[in-house]
């Protein structure tokens, strides 16, 4: 017997496989009970709840027939038999008189989408027993062990999609944190499947991270469809899909898997900045199946933008205003702009060859990105907004931006030097700086370019230096500021494994 | 039958109160059973988990007489009748395949410490029974109901202790906002206990907010050893008690508290910032008893400070250096201090006038409070730093604090008005202002005087404001940092009312 470190609420787990359930009039119980009696078939469980005109009674497969024979026939005796069932069964002196034991045991069985069929326990010793469908005997095991802390550990199982930048950053971190996390939080994170564009691998035990590249190789052809019926037929404990893509198609996806239990983490802004109503939609599927839906990293990357707009609200705060600098690309650009002497096109290509902007930089400077942030934040207040009402000031032409290839976009983008170079001279004169600056005020959302000087709360940033500030009822004379990088593939990554643990510690 | 809003997930609770149940042994049910069918006693529930030698059969305590006739002078047959119990019954056709039911059904009665003594579900038809003590069924029934939203809010039942700045002003939140919360957010707070130095009132029912303060003085003298036996007493669902004093009495009575299945929410830094095997303690004692303890506002009042060290710490990030102004006390007289020519003892009158200081201003010039704060920072990394570990610079000399009264202290004060002064006047021609800086660094805490210019980034605060720094093995380069007003009655009290909101949601 495994010993529980913890307090020694339980003393054991056991499982009996091959269960058949009989579903049998009150009237008829007591008759059947001294039949079964006489005959040795051995009674596993039973349970009457109240109100209830039958009565269940549990027995092993293997007398099920000697039950059937001595029935069948009795066309007074109208029994139902139910099998493929398994019986798990806690035990422990010490759960005597403890509140919160069953609701741990439930909420164990619960959260992994494993459906209790019938429930016993006697008040006599310390027992209670869940007939469940035996296909959920292996998960529920394992997580009620896991709830008792018979396992040192929880384990919680990631399906990644996604292995760029922040999906390889994640893959690394959840490498070289494993054992930390392991042994301070008592998480013990597997991924189970991880897909990219070209492959997928799908591996109950978990995947071996110190190679998972060379391994994905080797692996099928990527179909997401087939991948996410996988991880429905691993049915594991503590699943938890992990979008690390920028993907429409892939968000599209969600609902199906809220539908099997499954939590979602991802910093893919593309699901919460579609149309409200589908965003409203899925909020809503995620609390009714009971799974988490974390995406902290849409706003900020790792800073806690999210969480603390949630707060402010739940506390009956009101949001007057929020400005923020939320393209930590942009911040990049115009930090180095602003003190340099380049051409606005030059600093442009040069963040684009540092890795700093997305693929094709105009995904930046279209003004969509920021869009996309701050509707999100305008949704968490509850405002329901439609990307087209956010008012977006472009860094670039509509020529620039469709300009065809990325080459070619880089040919039109000099046609904006001049302006860009006039509008830094003017800047540098008052000690001015650039900053795309995105708000939220009076239920409407802007973006705007503004060049701010010294006493501007905004000047004073850095690097890719996200800040967004909240004006609230209560934080009127100051604002609550969050400030700190906002874009790189550590701080996002980090940010998503902060939010995948807390999906284990809900 | 009050119809469930949500999903129509059960259609009803019922309950049947006077319950007695017989513990039978297995060998013998089926003659027990066949004898209550012969003489009419109804079984209301029968469960027996496997692996029991007994099974549990209810009845009402109308026939237990009967039944204890039919075996009493029967010695082949050892019964034993437990009383005062009652059975609630949830059912409702859509529960059946369903995972989570149960689980909800078991966290609403664990979470308010009410013991289940047997269970029983039968896979007919969807019932699940559960037997408790008779003086629970209040409790467990409200709970139940919240559960399944067949009423549509969660009762908070609040205890709060103190009455004072941050104390009144959460009354006039909860007051204000009561409807919001309640609409928005499904939490019906009650405020069912209150206490001062003073008087203390308790009503189950919860206390009329409009006019607390002059019923309060009609009630009867404060005990608290009696008011938090009254909230035992009381055993309402999700009770939560508010220390909302700097009381150190109040603090040692924490444990008792959580031992009552009682969940904590304070501004009070005293538990915190003691002996650290106290604090140890303290944290296990909520864990094991599975209930809340919240102090968002021991550092930064409403600042989100120690849910972002959490998360930070909990995706595995490593704190390299934290730097802070923690004393919004300080900030505001500093901030006065540096722009004007009036004396330091002047400044720190004048803001004593104001109600910014302490009562007594030495309680936030000797630096202990700033010290507590990084103390707390430095545990919730997992430090076990104690308050004399932290190096201290204070603001004044060992005389002043030790001057006796305050007015005392005050001609003291003058004393290191000259070395203020000459501080002053050199930190105005560089340009420089005072910041009161605790940092921990290496394991090392300190919180020292310090003055900085225009490129410091806490050169830039006004009025009251905060600004807790951390660089981190992720943000290293640039920190991540939090910044706002960190002290004033507004904001901490909306801190506590977002704990308390947690609490509620948790």
């Amino acid at each position: 017997m495994i010993n529980n470190k913890d307090d020694n609420l339980i003393d054991g787990i056991s499982s009996i496989h091959d269960v058949v359930l009989l579903k049998v009039q009150n009237s008829q119980e007591a008759r059947i009970l001294t039949s079964f009696a006489d005959n040795n078939i051995k009674i596993i469980l039973i349970a009457k709840a109240s109100e209830e005109d039958f009565v269940c009674i549990a027995i092993n497969k293997n007398e099920a027939g000697k039950a059937k024979e001595l029935f069948l026939n009795k066309e007074d005796f109208n029994i139902d038999f139910q099998e493929n069932l398994s019986i798990i069964t806690i035990a422990g002196e010490n759960m005597r008189g403890v509140p919160g034991t069953s609701s741990r045991l439930f909420n164990a069985l619960g959260r992994n989408g494993v459906n209790v069929i019938a429930i016993a326990q006697g008040a006599s010793e310390f027992n209670i027993s869940v007939v469940i469908n035996a296909r959920d005997a292996k998960k529920a095991l394992r997580s009620i062990k896991e709830a008792f802390l018979l396992s040192n550990f929880h384990a919680l199982n990631l399906f990644i999609v996604g292995t760029g930048l922040i999906g390889g950053m994640l893959l690394k971190q959840i490498q070289e944190e494993y054992q930390k996390i392991k042994s301070e939080h008592n998480i013990d994170i597997r991924v189970c499947g991880l897909a990219n564009g070209d492959n997928m691998i799908l591996d109950k035990d978990g995947i071996d991270l110190a190679q998972w590249s060379s391994v994905l190789e080797q692996w099928s052809q990527t179909d997401i469809g087939e991948f996410i019926q996988k991880i429905k037929e691993f049915n594991l404990a503590k699943s938890v899909f992990v979008d690390c893509t920028a993907s429409e198609k892939i968000a599209s996806m969600y609902s199906t898997i809220f539908n099997n239990h499954i939590s979602i983490v991802t910093p893919n802004k593309k699901a919460n900045s579609n149309l409200f109503s589908e965003y409203k939609e899925l909020k809503n599927l995620a609390r009714v199946k009971n799974v988490s839906f974390l995406y902290e990293t849409n706003v900020g990357a790792g800073l806690p933008v999210i969480n603390t707009l949630r707060d402010l609200l739940a506390s009956g705060d009101k949001i007057i205003k929020i400005e923020a600098v939320l393209s930590g690309t942009l911040s990049y650009i115009f930090n180095i702009f602003s003190t340099s002497d380049k051409l606005f096109s030059d600093i442009v290509a040069q963040a684009k060859e540092k890795g700093y902007t997305e693929p094709d930089p105009r995904d930046d400077l279209n003004g969509m990105d920021v869009a996309r942030k701050i509707l999100i934040l305008a949704r968490e207040i509850g405002l329901p907004l439609e990307i087209d009402d956010v008012e977006i000031e472009p860094l670039i032409s509509k020529a620039c931006e469709q300009a065809g290839s990325i080459d070619e976009f880089f040919i039109k983008l000099k046609e904006i030097n001049e302006k860009f170079s006039q509008l830094r001279d003017e800047a540098k004169k008052q000690e001015k700086v650039f900053r795309y600056i995105a708000s939220l005020e009076n239920g409407k959302a802007k973006v705007l370019l503004k060049i701010v000087g010294r006493n501007n709360p905004f000047y004073a940033l850095s690097g890719s230096d996200n800040m967004i500030s909240f004006t609230t009822r209560r934080y009127h004379e100051t604002p609550l500021v969050v400030k700190g990088p906002g874009a790189g593939s550590e701080v996002t990554a980090g940010g998503v494994l902060a939010d995948i643990i807390r999906v284990a510690k809900s």
